[in-house]
């Protein structure tokens, strides 16, 4: 049985020394002895929570018991209390953070293949019951995994839980039969802190509505975690697929990707993306979500919006932290003689060519404006738009329309719209590159010679 | 919000009737309210349990407010009592039975699209925490959904529940604004039902913890029934991709195919292939399921086991459940002229052919055998094996073993074993077909002419 849960379920390999974290209580008494008993060369780490009167006695009670098994002894101290009313911790979120910096810390000094923790079928049962209160997803209700990573204490070295499938009277009983003398937290029975409250109060009282409560909780965490796992190894590979593009502020999906996922792949996306850019984001709006999916633009919450464009799909706080990526962009405004390059990777150019043959009456290709060489002038200009620029389309023959207008009839993105190149003669808007000539500047009957401009990327 | 909620979440179209289940209460009354006011023809549905004095009151006063409503109402009755007696369910399972035979009955009839009920937000929190209780899967913890099917009841006609955004207190508000009277259950107060004791008892406990634990639940069962759908679709793509036969007492799966995917979509496929063989099953061996996973022999639960052949891995009780599909099998003995047919879709030949080149003594295909033909005679029989039986395979000069321990040798599936044809010239075996002659009947530099026999798949 030990085999099969240390090699298979924990990953522990012959060879390499194991840190186990040892209170001195018969769930980490049991840890060590199981531990060794298989072979392991085991360091035996001890943290001082300096909590309790008799913690310094109970460190050297561990530390005795190691020497007298002739295993390596580590130890330190911190002031748990200090630290939980300086970071605004509970006092048991303070003691499970200097815990395992501490352990991971002997880790890495020792060369150990992992850290392992005594948590049994009891912490489960609890740690499960903890996180339903809370409303938890599948992450927290899967509960604790024999082998994990704690990235935030240690990139690389596992978290390994041999006792997950005993019970506490199990340790207990096995501590009796193998003569282990375990010291006994008194702050186990401290109702102030909400675990001893779960398992003193409230699963006695659940146990009232199904006596074997805990039991139940295991087997759901059991069945869960396989449900979690699988659930990432689809999440991880459509995530690969589908996301483009990543920064601090923003998730990019290729559409084209999304489209062919279903609406559960896609919201499942959306909310990582949504816990990536907000950790620790909890109210979801599900409605939202659901246009998301849809691939409709929507606001989902904590202010991330879903922005659809023509091929991306992203998430952001707001536009501003898009990527301007692929936009060509205009700075300060520039004179366009034969060709001007421009920020993202594009260039303009003009020509003034005599008018032959009829290329540019059937020009289809929005890069390319065929114009009035005549009537626009020599005088050539690239600026960005300003306040209150207008602008009168080919195809319209009277009047205009304001800049802002036209570019929202043109459904460009906000973020694209400052810096977008516009090719002027003087007061007059020629081109919005990429996009529309101006209708009195269009070649006609009357044309003689014509101005070709071409904007194109690098 | 109603359309949102009534089109999108609950699929309902125009035009078609919906059948609302109505018992009166707040929640119903809210619920046939809101189809109305959305422009849905609603045929008001009422089951009578006759489980209490004033059941008959209720369903007069519920027929008279469809009559003022000019609503279409259909009724129909049922002793909940002594159906629960009968079949040793709860009250509530048989009520919950019944009530729904009757109102897909009821849609059938009238052709409605759906049945709408009127569970609310306060219903889905206690739903999620009966199944928390009892140690549920994600299909136990998600909940109820705003469309599903209940394929039990009617394999086309949704369930839908457009109140589950709404809290108890919202459809009592309702009532009071719109000036509905609703009718009071008096049993929702009775500890008697499991779930009132969740609503007025464990709640409030539990309320005592987190007071958001109604909303913690509501939130998470959205979450979980996200990762439950796009799990249902991974599995189902799995399934259809891996499952190569089904019956009764047996799942078969393609082992290529099994091969490709991970160790955690392969335990959920073995998970499902158990629930599938046994609904219901509760308690997996999850070292069990790894030890598949890894496609090992194992068994499961329920005496289940996992058989892993060549090219198939099944899981089933017993051997005897797998099919015997494509082994070749003799029934009665049989004599073996020039060919034979055998069950399984095979045919044995056998020819004497004078000795000519060597094709024999490069012959590597183990359905043809290539015998001493004088050595062997001229009688053959083809029968299946018997106790005691003894063979002396080709290069073992020296003495016989038991056909059972050749058997065992080649790791021939036991249910191949019973009807193996086995060539036989008296009381000697010839050939175990497909597998191997026997050594003193080889072809040598002495032999004149040959045997040939030929075992093949039609």
């Amino acid at each position: 049985m030990w085999h099969d849960i240390l090699r298979s379920q924990c990953g522990l390999i012959a060879g390499k020394p194991v840190v186990a974290g040892v209170s001195g209580g018969p769930d980490s008494l049991c840890l060590l002895d199981v531990l060794q008993e298989a072979g392991y060369t085991v360091i035996v780490a001890h943290f001082n929570h300096c909590l309790r009167l008799d913690a310094d006695r109970e460190a050297a009670a561990v530390q005795t018991m190691a020497a007298a098994r002739g295993l390596d002894f580590i130890t330190d101290s911190a002031d748990v209390g200090a630290h939980a009313a300086n970071q605004g911790f509970s006092l048991e979120q303070a003691a499970r953070i200097l815990r395992y910096h501490f352990l991971f810390a002997a880790a890495r000094v020792r060369g150990a293949q992992a850290v392992a923790v005594g948590h049994t079928a009891d912490d489960q049962a609890e740690t499960v019951l903890m996180h339903f209160l809370r409303g938890a997803g599948l992450s927290g209700l899967k509960g604790m995994s024999p082998r994990t990573r704690l990235p935030e204490f240690d990139p690389g070295i596992p978290l390994v839980r041999p006792l997950l499938g005993l019970w506490r009277a199990d340790t207990e009983a096995y501590c009796r039969e193998r003569g282990l003398q375990p010291v006994y937290d008194l702050t186990n029975a401290d109702p102030a802190y909400l675990r001893n409250r779960l398992r003193l109060e409230l699963i006695p009282e659940l146990e009232q509505h199904n006596p074997r409560f805990k039991q139940a909780l295991v087997r759901s965490a059991q069945v869960l975690q396989g449900d979690f796992e699988l659930l990432g190894e689809v999440l991880d590979a459509a995530w690969e697929r589908a996301v483009c593009g990543q920064e601090a502020g923003y998730v990019a999906f290729a559409r084209p990707a999304l489209e062919g996922m279903s609406l559960a792949l896609r919201r499942n996306l959306f909310r990582r993306a949504a816990t990536t850019l907000r950790p620790g984001l909890a109210d979801l709006d599900f409605a939202a979500l659901e246009r998301a999916a849809a691939l409709q633009p929507a606001d989902l919450t904590g202010g991330l919006r879903i922005f659809v464009e023509a091929d991306k799909v992203y998430l952001a706080a707001c536009e501003a932290d898009l990527p301007l990526g692929d936009y060509p962009r205009v700075g300060e405004p520039a004179t366009l003689v034969s060709h001007l390059d421009l920020d993202g990777g594009w260039t303009l150019s003009a020509d003034s060519l005599p008018l032959e043959g009829d290329d540019w009456s059937s020009n289809t290709n929005p890069w390319t404006a065929w114009l009035d060489a005549e009537l626009v002038g020599n005088s050539l200009m690239v600026r960005a738009r300003r306040a209150g620029d207008r602008f009168q389309p080919l195809g319209m023959p009277d009047g205009t329309l304001t800049l802002q207008d036209f570019f929202v009839n043109l459904k460009l993105p906000q973020r694209a719209r400052a810096n977008w190149p516009l090719v002027c003669a003087g007061e007059q808007i020629v081109w919005v590159a990429g996009f529309r000539i101006a209708h009195p500047l269009r070649v006609t009957a009357g044309t003689r010679r014509v101005l070709r401009l071409h904007l194109r990327k690098k």
